[in-house]
């Protein structure tokens, strides 16, 4: 056969040209940077679409490494590919899941809303690093050929999607996840250093009836964890991959298996949990699974931001806000202002959920927007996903680092809110009902005096009031409430 | 002519007939309710699209009696219609303009996405009501035919954008805009009578350099007032009417200047700035003037929410919050907790914004789904913009009404908190340098000690200090910020 | 003891008053209509929040009922609540849950954020129908008071969230799931009916490779029932309950068990799989749960967006559009253009996906709204789930019944179709290479030529040409894809 | 005076230095790159705010530059500021208006919410450069002191929201609105060129009456250029500049009227018709003017997106679809299927329209978000606005390079489809009744015969029907519509 005259040699990442070279595709030939691996695909997509500077996230094409490499795997074991090509293949594809190829994906986010552009991107980069290792010329598509080789058994319509699902889940497994994790250990640790210190609770932002520090935090730690529960569980909807589905969904021009195979090496590369899609039709047409995955990244960012906004709450002042909360200083907060501090953590945070949560809004859009056998928009959908995915991530991580860790109590600020505090009136209530409750603390907020003076006046005994009303006893079980019991 | 037998009646609204009644349309013969003057395409409609419980706006019926009424005015003018039918709708429009027919249109706003069967609603009961007061028998079409007369050069395709921009104008007119003012009005106010309070600034929640109470309520004031001057300006793009285009903008069916001449008539009925739409073909095929007003409303809910929330936090407390405003006790706040008083116009007013908020991008949504000729998103678009401007102009005017004209301040507090602001420091930094303003603040902060101890500690005269760090200068100009100077 | 003067007596329900009736609250005494059981604050409540007219869904009452009721059963069993008094807390809570009391429950969705008045609404109408029950007077409080008794062990805080959920899973339950699955399996029916009705693909809207009809229907019904899984899924994250957090979440005034013991009441009452939240403070000032339920509603829509979008635009035509089905017509299309037929079903049902869509982006905005121990954006949350909640399964169900059953195929038009596409030549490419394939679908295209006479002119033998290039071998295995083999 | 001893070199940028250099704030000491000019802030900024990949634009910069030059001038013509000092920031800030120090702005859109760091970035950056120029020492403050002489008279919170200003009316001046203005000309300009060509109307997806082919684009440049409008009419929200009000809208430690000279000198500087914003406190606590301009730039993104799928579905095909145009093949369409075109540019729009509309529902809910005299989610506004007009002007540009100059019409297939056309049958409706005419369209549906056999079966005379059945009449007039007569 044509190939005896190969073979696959050792060589470093690089053409080692410079200037242009002729590719060509069914459109004719097109000069392209010798210096690069792309071909005339490619450079035609970065002519036509150059729109913005939003780049096809690396992690798509790191994802897509994978998958041609496991195509070639199984195209061999199949007998439709000749064992050299695919092992130089693999090679290659193995460059691209590593990153060393990374500067030969240049295309926008902006382009074909298949993803056709940047799988033939990566056919084109596989089919010519693997011709330049096997000695044949980069550009001649001898004797690997990037349609009928890197992508055989697969169309764009199949394989993007199924980058997309493993792009996304080795950025949440590998990364955000972890970092969600690790800021609700460090609140809940916080929590439970502070388990018995009462303060006033807060409820329409007026005073209420006491908690602990512990509790309120324990309730930011178990909404965190919450959503993050409800994140993984979204994975399961990307698990299912479109591989096999070809062009429209029946397998044209894959063996029949072909679905199973590639997802069974997959999971084996990657230690996924992952299955053949098990209606193709459905994951080609729709990205119904990544609007799954991208509500789990909302729901997230809506925890989040109720807790970064009562941290910023508890923490105002200094003077002439709540005051509880003494956050870390990172910074000077004015260019003005002399010693201001500002919650600029909290408000990073902040403002990367709204960018998460209008994000997601897209996300769910461009999901709708399917028609018939496949839904284009693709790539804004995947890289919406790995963006929320990642500032998520990184500012939950920072604001652990830089904020939660380093947040301290004002106990004196925090006793004298529980000491002033009317709404202890509430314990009150089953003993003298709640209309007779009411009308001390009406008392004793127009007169500007205390609980206890006020509740005196009204007939209630110095006794049964000092007995009744002890915010300690107003909060419950911290303890049990945290697990420490 | 066959008309000759008719003349016009004075006939109280009602069919004065109880139990079933056949009526027709190209689909054949059905059955309705004969107390009612709806036909045969309404009472189809009811039966398909019995969607939840969402009505059709009554103030797209009465605008759409306008409609009937202009055209039959202009086509009688033509020469196309007989005078006498002529009449009859109009004062059968009429009575729909005024509401005494709303009972007979219950439709759901889930129907077909022109509109039409909204406009047959209108045809139908115009014409039974016209039929009926011309001596002819309800449900015979004749002499008034729904499509032959009532709807006569037009097409719902032309007419029902015609009825919602009419709606949408009148409601924000007569309503919303006025709501608007007298709530801006009611806070500019206040700005004026407080002009002079010096309080606490406070920026990133954190203490800042104070100003007036009186410069804080006038930027409220002036974030509403543009807002809704914004509101205003987007109502220019829907005075252009899609009347006189018919079925798909080249006005097949109608005569040649009938866009004009409704579109005058139209103006003269209500006083509104009509003119006929400038391209009929981007009148029908977009809602892009409708996602114009949506977007003012959208402005105006953003704006609310930022005021509504300022107001929230201002009256925190009564003991453990920031406690400068006192709102109005409208209501027990609580079930539970004796004598709570909560900000609930507030929170009424800020779900109120983000329900106008996502409605909102609803609207958006709808607007971009046109395809060729028409866009079908009709019906969602106009029920959406209708509430929101109904929901948010309500929620101004109870704002105003039970929480805004009652507020008071807690003088003492705001004094309270000017004096112990460490950030009164700033005006030290022009005379001493930033760094330096910079330690002294440090200083008292970590000291707890008063921003004069810190100061005078670091080597500032007492003079010095005393006339320079004095809050009332630091707030520039209220008045001249006011207008009132 | 005070109640041995009261026993229960049968009484319908009607307070059989006319007039005005003087009730009183903590803020004094205020007439209410004598006709009606509710008392002084839903009456303030009435008076304060006249904003629009939406009203709190009957479903929230109803799912409250539930919650008094249980609280009732509970707090008798703890010996908290006289057996009597508990018996006819229990009474009139049952008319609430059964709908008798629907006209009682006139509040607005713009209220207290906290749901407080709607709260104080039921324990309003208990009250007084359980004092008519008892022989006590309306108006009274006595001897059932609303706060100390009906609201006994609980505050707004955890007894509105509580029956949020109730109404939540029930819609869900029982009408919502129900009929999408009922759509879900019309769909299934069709595609195994049309299990091998060869017919074009289309990506990019452009002519791609065959499949068979029961193939993409088999899509749409996979993408329904795995929407429909997710959204089902989805409940689990509120069959946790806050009640027995009462105010702040500590549980103050309740029994230290009563989180337990009235969730497992309720569950026994709906048989649902109730418990208590793990964490009452993320219960009360999260709601995340919600949320996630939301996500499940909009995944739904996501995925019947495109459902309906490939119906009606496969319907396109009848002589100009694509025109491979047949939608039944339910009514005449146009008031203009005579005989036209269009897919309104389909356009009712994708504006109620995009009501959804944008009332989820409502829901998710509120739930990041919370601060310290309560989100109190509860009512908004509330409508907006159970609305959208409603339109879905009625649109799916009135699609199913009006649109989907009757459709009907043009095969004639399908045959054609398939016969004249030029990417069956994708067939061909794995035996002559992609670049040798792409010049023969250009040649056909440019010659406007069949494929077949451009690959015999480009060397494809006659013989090798009509063996490959088979539709109906381009299509996989159908039957084995719908599960039917 | 101390700089006397000072003087001005021309000096090319750059510092010379390699490793690490010392930087001082009031934090401490930090050790900065010396190859840069950034100090310690922004340093300090780097490590903390280490979330993704996201800059602050360099947009943003260029205006700053804009912003602390025409401070300079001002400050020195007040006397505030050593004339050589003003000069050499003036130098500075030139070369960050130019982009020669664009290397020097490396901090995160996600940062502190005023933008404060980005502030002291462009302080510390043009301090360095200017005290380099003035022969003082990098890292040294002086002469020229960050905070006390480029920051002189100004407040991040005033200055981040002008330069955000001038970032916004310049990005849209110079690019987005041109480019916008040329798409719609070229769509205007084939209207033109087929102003006569007539063709089928689609509402409902479903065949309608004829328009022509220039009547249909006429649509799409009326929309476009009506959303153009809108766009540029909002950019009045932008220029009135908070400049002046430091801190917190008070002008504390600026000139009285610093505002209106600094807005003057920008005027100048820009061309931009700019004002001092007539109330500070507004300017500085909203972002209300930003919204509006989202809003504006949403209004294209709706009406491109119809455009675009118009575009797209009446190119469908080339065998199966619509294929009523030709759009140009930029590029191969598939990696399977060899020969097939896409419609990528389109679909390249609408997937930028999709995240344009997402990105402007952050911005407002970004902008509901203020607290006080400072709304401090700045920095993700300013990022997502000048994302959005960057990728939507871009993709207008593409569509109209690559796809809309190069479409053609399928002109057999236009006739074709007009001739089939049923709804030709509204023309006969004033004559014979729409009763009529509609039994006429249903027979030639039925029957599958045409809408002639089936009118003259049905009693319309052949010559009735050839006179009124002329699919030239029904059109109205094209060439008044596009303002050609």
């Amino acid at each position: 056969m044509a190939n005896e005259q190969y073979r696959i040699r050792t060589l470093p990442v690089g053409t080692g040209a410079t200037g242009k070279r002729i590719e060509t595709d069914s459109m004719g030939a097109i000069e392209v940077p010798a210096e690069h691996y792309w071909g005339a695909q490619t450079q035609r997509s970065l002519h036509h679409f150059a729109i913005g500077e939003d780049r096809m996230p690396t992690a798509v094409y790191r994802a897509f490494g994978r998958v041609k490499e496991a195509a070639a795997v199984v195209n061999a074991k199949h007998g439709l590919l000749d064992p050299l090509l695919a092992e130089a293949i693999v090679v290659a594809a193995g460059e691209v899941v590593s990153g060393d190829l990374d500067a030969e994906f240049p295309l926008s986010v902006w382009q074909t809303g298949s993803g056709t552009q940047t799988n033939m991107n990566v056919n084109e980069v596989i089919a010519n690093r693997a011709n330049q290792l096997l000695g044949g010329g980069i550009g001649t598509k001898a004797p690997v050929h990037p349609n009928d080789h890197v992508n055989l058994s697969q169309s764009s319509n199949d394989s993007f999607p199924t980058a997309m699902h493993l792009a996304t889940l080795l950025a949440l497994r590998d990364r955000t996840l972890p970092q969600l994790d690790a800021l609700t250990e460090a609140i809940r640790f916080k929590a439970e250093q502070w388990v018995d210190v009462v303060k006033i609770g807060r409820t329409h932002l007026q005073d209420a009836t006491p908690l602990t520090v512990g509790q309120e935090w324990s309730g930011w730690a178990a909404q965190l964890r919450d959503a993050r529960v409800r994140l993984e569980d979204s994975l399961a909807s990307v698990c299912g991959l479109a591989a096999g589905g070809t062009a429209v969904g029946t397998g044209i021009n894959a063996p029949e298996d072909f679905g199973e195979a590639i997802a069974a090496k997959l999971a084996e590369l990657t230690g996924l949990p992952l299955v053949t899609a098990p209606n193709k039709f459905a994951a080609q047409a729709s990205l119904d699974g990544m609007v799954a995955v991208s509500a789990g990244l909302r729901g997230v960012a809506v925890a989040l931001m109720k807790v970064a906004n009562d941290m910023r709450w508890l923490a105002s002042g200094p003077r002439a806000g709540l005051a509880e909360l003494r956050l870390p200083a990172n910074e000077p907060g004015s260019s003005i202002m002399p010693g201001k501090v500002n919650p600029t953590q909290q408000e990073a945070t902040l403002m990367v959920c709204l960018q998460v949560i209008g994000e997601d809004s897209i996300v769910a859009a461009a999901g709708a927007q399917g028609h018939f056998e496949l839904n284009t928009m693709r790539p804004v959908v995947i890289a919406n996903v790995l963006h929320s995915a990642r500032i998520l991530g990184d500012a939950a991580e920072k604001l652990k680092d830089f904020s939660v860790e380093g947040t301290q109590l004002d106990r004196a600020k925090i006793g004298e809110h529980v000491d002033r505090s009317l709404m202890l009136v509430t314990a009150l209530s089953p003993h003298i009902g709640y209309d007779k409750a009411t009308e001390i603390a009406h008392k004793a907020d127009e007169e500007g005096s205390t609980l206890r003076e006020a509740a005196l006046a009204l007939g209630v005994s110095a006794a049964d009031f000092d007995r009744i009303v002890d915010p300690t006893t107003m909060v419950g079980n911290p303890r049990k409430d945290l697990g420490l019991e």
